[in-house]
């Protein structure tokens, strides 16, 4: 199938038909549990029900693509780590040992890993899809962080990538990140999206120390500055201030939505790509999941144009999907009791309605 | 092995050796992630690495044990089920329609059903433990709950559970419950065991109704009168106003924290019976992880007597170990991130004191 071009894949996002929620939330009330019991897990399994319109969904082939990148912006000393951290951590990813390689294999998910935009020379590729914009964005301090050619080669890689998921059976989608400097990033986006002053949409990422902090700040205040008079709707903010596994990210999402296929957001940067998706087309939201609250704290904000609640807050900040990695399971949870419990009626169990003995 | 006797076990029962916490925590700092950026994760594996007393921790054949019983003050109409639910719903567990057979079977958990004193018959009993000490409890309001013989062998039912779960080879319990009413004893030993007032203390359980929840307060309160001379001690506490399914967990506690094994306590009837085991023995807080936040009232007080806050809050009130199961996913990634992720040295990753480039 020839890849949907970025006009055709938004012109194929459609809002979830609302009558299966219905239909869905109505099938709880069948299964032996007092009516809300599993709480969210409910909620959850009726919102992949409705993305699927059916009361028989799965979860098959559950993966999480991890998108890397690197930030011209690091160049303004806005991250304790050095930027060829970013190549490294891409080699650890390919040879295992990162904290996403545990977290997937313990839970079975299958994890890509792409290379959408290194700086650095990453040593062994095996196993690497190899999709990268460039060798890392321009300093948004001084230029646009991108070209409107890259903005559109890095949604594309991200529609691909969902297109090529869903062709291969899969019907649950995590997105992870690793990028030197991406929280820096993020918040610029974050920014830009909500009006919101940088001050209240940075915070210490990997560990940022109060130099650091102070660096980052007036890194964004200066983009924020330069950019103003272009900054004027999601793909004009993305060129200027995004990163290539952010617009990646992104095109993920859309992508996703187009096939119908459920997104579990991980933390801050994700959320910030799958923001910029919203406002690109609103119904994207339908087909979102937010995984975790992270510590950032433009994650609140995102979260809000997302309109979604966190399922959890385990204190993570990560990134690498690792959030998305710790979600997939409760999703599976949620459908699994959605779709295997007996009903009051097969098992012969009293419903409250009975009146109590 | 003969069973211990329960003076036996709880003389076995050992605070955890602490110099393994601070080998634990060193071993998460060379580890390739920035520090704590695993949060709730890191804590959890560091615990279970002390539990063991390892830095190779394990999580074996978890399994979750569902004890069963029938309540005494159903007859007061606390419940909007008839009391032949629980019997019911053992028969839906033994036929794997209930909500924790579909989260067990779906995380790869081992799930034992023990009808610990069940009123009403089950019809078939296949793969079901049977070990009731009675059939339910007496109405606490007119009369002690059980006996001390009954207490004795609801305690041994417990402990004797736990050791054959270690002796198979199972590193991590859950536990579950199921018994029509028990929040309404829960509710009655949370008030005997903190001090506090029955109204602070009691929810809507499984969907309980106004008029039902007067009922439930003024049970409460009439049993707290009627008992007040005996409640001198946890023992004391639970003979009165306790269950056979959760003087069973609590057993179960004191047997496992004897037997060094981690122990997930599931939402407020769980949590009531694992703090009476604290007020036993307060080393058995070093083995307990308290699963997730549940929508009673009386949660709150129970988590602090364990010292514990709770991993998720899904909004879940259902029981069955449903918490629990969802989150021994959540351990077992934390473990598998301690226990196979690289080390900064071993992955040829920059660590962030090598400073920003």
């Amino acid at each position: 199938m020839p890849t949907a071009s970025l006009t055709e894949t938004v012109a194929c996002i459609r809002p979830v038909d609302r009558t299966w929620l219905a239909r869905a939330q109505e099938h709880q009330l069948r299964l032996t549990k007092p009516p809300g019991s599993l709480g969210r897990l409910e909620e959850i399994a009726n919102r992949i029900a409705t993305i699927q319109s059916t009361l028989t969904p799965t979860i098959h082939r559950p993966r999480i693509v991890l998108f890397a990148a690197d930030h011209g912006v690091c160049a303004e000393g806005v991250n304790p780590y050095p930027q060829a951290v970013t190549a490294q951590m891409v080699s650890n990813f390919l040879r295992g040992g990162a904290a996403i390689n545990a977290l997937a294999q313990e839970a079975g998910i299958e994890l890509e890993i792409v290379d959408a935009g290194v700086a650095h020379d990453i040593p062994d590729t095996a196993g690497l899809s190899y999709r990268a914009v460039a060798r890392g964005t321009q300093n948004f301090c001084v230029e646009a962080a991108m070209t409107r050619q890259q903005l559109d080669a890095a949604l594309l890689l991200g529609i691909e990538t969902a297109e090529r998921a869903v062709d291969s059976g899969c019907t649950l989608l995590g997105i992870g990140e690793m990028g030197i400097g991406n929280t820096t990033t993020a918040s610029a986006l974050t920014a830009a999206l909500t009006g919101l002053e940088p001050n209240a949409v940075i915070g210490r990422g990997a560990g940022a120390d109060d130099p650091c902090m102070a660096r980052k700040r007036s890194a964004i205040e200066r983009a924020l500055t330069l950019h103003k008079a272009h900054l004027t709707g999601p793909f004009e903010i993305l060129e200027r201030l995004g990163g290539f596994e952010i617009a990646a990210i992104c095109g993920l999402c859309l992508g996703a939505a187009a096939r119908r296929c459920a997104v579990l957001v991980d933390g801050f940067i994700a959320t910030a790509a799958a923001a910029v998706a919203v406002r690109i087309s609103e119904p994207v939201r339908d087909y979102l999941i937010a995984a975790h609250r992270s510590t950032e704290p433009g994650h609140g904000p995102l979260l809000d144009i997302l309109d979604q609640r966190p399922l959890f807050d385990l204190q993570m900040r990560l990134g690498e999907g690792t959030g998305a990695a710790i979600a997939i399971p409760i999703v599976r949870a949620a459908v699994a009791a959605f779709t295997r419990m007996a009903t009051f009626e097969s098992a012969g169990v009293s419903s409250a309605s009975e009146g109590s003995v």
